[in-house]
């Protein structure tokens, strides 16, 4: 039964360009994508990206090379998530936010090819050009291709090239070639780490495949959605809801800027059903906090950072329907998701958002998830309070990093992939994050989760960002520094002024005093990364110079906590500040 | 980036295993079965699993044996499902509907290790073994394993061992071995052939893996759902949702015996949110006709035929939402599904029913569908009218025909698999199945589709079922023959009985007058396969035999029909009669 041999017919590689070819023959009336004036079918989607393949090929394009792309959530690069894999290549979308430098470091080791840009990017590419010209050598810098306003040309250049020339010059009836073996390459995507060098993580065609069904199940979107590109899809290829849209026969809704008000204007104009952002995105839209009016609720799939619960509730109110998941770069977008479950239903709006805001179960297609002890490399137990690091095993895994093996059989180590993000299993078998491996407090050998002191923070009416670090302490080892935005209030009302003081009362009276941030520091807004996340990193070098000023206060506070932590402190978990030591520069989603 | 190397933590083999390892953990509150007083947890289910395998391993039962199975619906059959893979062996699902002859055969050539009985089928199995001995061989018997009643045990055994006795006795902290190998077999499925001997098709673990996940995308089935064992788990692995239910959490609720009374039963008892079933159900719970009160609306997924749009209108007027699909035991379930386009909620019901009544579009994980003429080798046009056979390419395709290496090739033929059945493709991507190829008839050079016939005929207030056949015919080769049985009338009612002129009269209101069937043959029930199949093999010889006795009439209504068909005549289509040289002892669901 074995020898029942492969064939062509009962055996194709598994890849997400079937999805394309898919949607143009069974859904040949629906519109596929969507910006302003601009309107496609799924067959005209998939006619454009032929041509805009062939045109790659024209270009001595061949299977394997990097074709890279800095551009917004524009129909282009929309249209390249497939067409840059029919010509063979591998698809590098470069996040937008970087600056000329670091844009300059990823191009320098993915070495594209052809290099598209936005019209709108211009002068950043210009200067990623000049940085990146090695006066040493005749053709270091890859082709560039511009991708002018496709609703209003604007004419601007930079060289020849241009996007719907690109299209218009591609031949019609070429034919993709198959995809030969399912692990080859499909994309490159370089992780914002905030400690170390990017690194660049590669996806194969069946892990996106795999990872693209996965989570079309976890959300349970269902066919013919309408989908508002809030996401950037230079994030793990929009956690795979790029390909994912066309598996649906779904539409897309292109979005360049996501402000408030381009999000209910879209939603109200074209019917939006499904959308994905971090949730610093609910802050956008509670500014301008609409309640979308005649419409079925609108599904929101949100990572990235935990949301905490208060925000949850408030976004929900809007009529907006949030699913939680929790992933990396480096396990194509979310591998957890918080399915919901039908008793939750019973429970309270509040205790509704706690349930929600755990990361929840593995998607299907992950074969495995453990949380673990790394000293003992034993599952932790499922009681919702030790703490392990989070370790992945599935499909969706990346195939490693580009042209670092060190690090790839780093985080392989053991048969698994070590996220370095540090968290806990309920007994209902829902996994919660309790911190990055790196951001947690060791304190006095106890293990202190400063996300946990973090949503204590958030729920503080006054509060508008909270992070919390280790700063160094001489009895202590470590004890917790909580820097927080206030949130801005409208002219002329209270300011509502909190003191250091008062946010300290505040935490003791919300949490085990031994989790009491010692120092609360005060900020205009916290220091971020191109992607919104916070820099821990620079926090941490600030906490650094406070120990030595706030020295006497803190031996103080820290003595009267030894006392009152006492009966707490006989907690099982890690003491030893193993998971410190295996720092990856990973970024979740 | 093509070097990157697969591991153990980033490629996984894809087996439907790995549902049950999930379940098991993200759902360990969750009902997995039930049965009358029986329900287990998706961990109970699990450990009951383990110990199994683990007793299959004390047997002898190693990797690539056959294992086979007579049962109904009932808690056994489901754990099988997980059971038999987890100890490397092959699940073999025999049709209960079958007589110990056809079991024998099949027994004879899967030569199973061991072979599970129902309790209530004690006695037929008895038979199969009394057909099985060979005189001239000491040992080729396999083991036999009774299935006792879980709710009520009957003590009834043939042979020393006992379904729960082997679990009882099996090892707790057995590790199944890990699936080495996406491609090896897990099932066993024998096609109930009308024309020829039985062909075991042998699925893969990856091909089930990956057709589950399809069928749940299909039916958009969300987690939780509350499923009904209406189906039987021998047909395809009840159409992969014996898997999928595991995959979503679900809550399988076993019936013994399909009846009206204990489908609406368990519906109001256990909130069914789903079902699967032929449309021959349809007519068992119309016969009950309670409207499902309370409830959101039953989900049914339907296919095995092509349910006529009149039924689908009734059956959903009781409550039910009908999804339809094709498919072929050799396609693992279904191929195709008719998935909603939101237009058509416009549409009137009966027209509704209509679109519902075509076979659809390809599952997700299907790479390829089309309509071809064999002939020429070529796609047919567009147009819904235009007839071909259905090819099919994708991972759901099954190995290949265990020990008959001749069909499987055969099956394969250019990068195909030929499903022998004959369909159109709509303007709007969606097939329509007009015939299996040997079922088309062929008159006067003109294709006519018994199905569109037929589904005229049951259009009909007085047509319980309807098959229409080819009839020798001297001068145009074929010509429709019908075969009909009409309603039973309760007592005391109108009889209503319709004579063959009026019913031929009634065809020639309603068809192109070369359709309209010569002579209609009024039975009291049609002759059925044990899959509850219309067996037309039987009616072609009843219909051979009436062209003699009735020449004159035939005769003289042909030449009345020359002239009235000759602008009809001059349709496109393959009138070579090509289509019927393929036969494939194929079963649709």
């Amino acid at each position: 039964m074995d020898e029942l041999p492969k064939c062509e017919a009962n055996y194709t590689q598994l890849t997400p360009l079937s999805f394309l070819k898919r949607a143009a023959s069974s859904y040949p009336n629906r519109t596929s994508v969507i910006h302003e004036a601009t309107r496609f079918t799924w067959p005209q989607t998939y006619h454009r990206c032929r041509r805009l393949a062939s045109s790659l090929r024209s270009l001595n394009v061949s299977t394997n090379d990097v074709v890279s792309v800095l551009a917004p959530n524009i129909p282009a690069l929309y249209e390249m998530h497939f067409a840059v894999p029919m010509s063979g290549a591998v698809l590098n979308t470069i996040n937008t936010r970087l600056d000329a430098n670091s844009i300059a470091t990823i191009l320098r080791h993915a070495e594209p090819k052809v290099f598209f840009v936005d019209y709108e990017l211009v002068p950043r590419a210009r200067e990623v050009l000049r940085l990146l010209v090695d006066p040493t050598l005749i053709s270091s810098l890859p082709l560039v291709v511009v991708i002018d306003d496709i609703n209003s040309p604007t004419g601007i250049r930079l060289g020849e090239l241009e996007y719907e020339q690109l299209i218009r010059l591609g031949d019609p009836d070429y034919a993709p070639p198959e995809v030969r073996d399912e692990w080859a390459p499909i994309a490159l995507n370089y992780t914002s780490g905030t400690t170390s060098a990017p690194k660049g993580v590669v996806y194969s065609h069946r892990g996106a495949y795999l990872s693209t069904l996965s989570l079309i199940l976890a959300w349970e979107m269902p066919s013919q959605p309408v989908y508002l590109w809030t996401l950037p899809m230079f994030h793990c290829n929009g956690w795979t809801f790029t390909w994912g849209v066309a598996a649906r026969g779904g539409t897309n809704v292109c979005l360049r800027n996501v402000s408030a008000q381009q999000i209910f204007r879209n939603i109200a104009l074209h019917g939006v059903t499904h959308m994905c952002c971090a949730p610093i995105v609910f802050n956008i839209i509670l500014e301008e906090a609409k309640v979308i009016k005649n419409l079925s609720p609108v599904n929101i799939f949100t990572g990235g950072a935990p949301p905490p619960p208060a925000l949850l509730e408030k976004i929900e109110s809007l009529g907006f329907h949030v699913t939680h998941g929790y992933g990396l770069t480096e396990a194509t977008g979310p591998a957890l998701a918080c399915e919901w479950q039908r008793e939750w239903d019973a429970l309270g709006n509040s205790q509704k958002a706690e349930m929600k805001s755990r990361q929840g179960i593995s998607v299907l297609t992950m074969a495995d998830v453990d949380v673990v002890a790394k000293d003992t490399m034993r599952s932790v137990s499922r009681d919702g309070k030790t703490m392990g690091e989070i370790v992945l095993r599935g499909s969706g895994i990346m195939k490693g990093y580009f042209k670092d093996p060190e690090s790839t059989s780093r985080a392989f180590e053991n048969g698994w992939f070590w996220t370095g993000d540090v968290g806990v299993i309920h007994p209902d078998g829902y996994l919660e994050i309790k911190d990055r491996s790196k951001d947690v407090i060791i304190s006095g050998g106890e293990n202190i989760s400063s996300v946990e002191v973090e949503s204590v923070l958030y729920r503080h009416p006054m509060v508008a960002e909270a992070a919390v670090v280790a700063m160094p302490h001489p009895r202590w080892g470590e004890s917790p520094c909580a820097f927080v935005a206030l949130k801005k209030v409208p002219e002329g009302g209270d300011s509502g002024g909190v003191s250091e003081e008062e946010m300290i009362g505040y935490c003791r009276r919300n949490l085990a005093s031994f989790m009491v941030p010692k120092k609360v520091e005060f900020m205009e807004e916290l220091p971020k990364t191109s992607t919104g996340k916070i820099q821990k990193f620079e926090l941490r070098v600030k906490a650094k110079g406070l120990v030595v000023s706030e020295k006497k206060e803190i031996v103080k506070s820290s003595k009267s906590n030894k006392k009152k932590n006492k009966p707490v402190m006989k907690r099982d978990g890690d003491r030893s500040g193993g998971y410190g030591e295996h720092i990856l520069a990973q970024s979740r989603l």
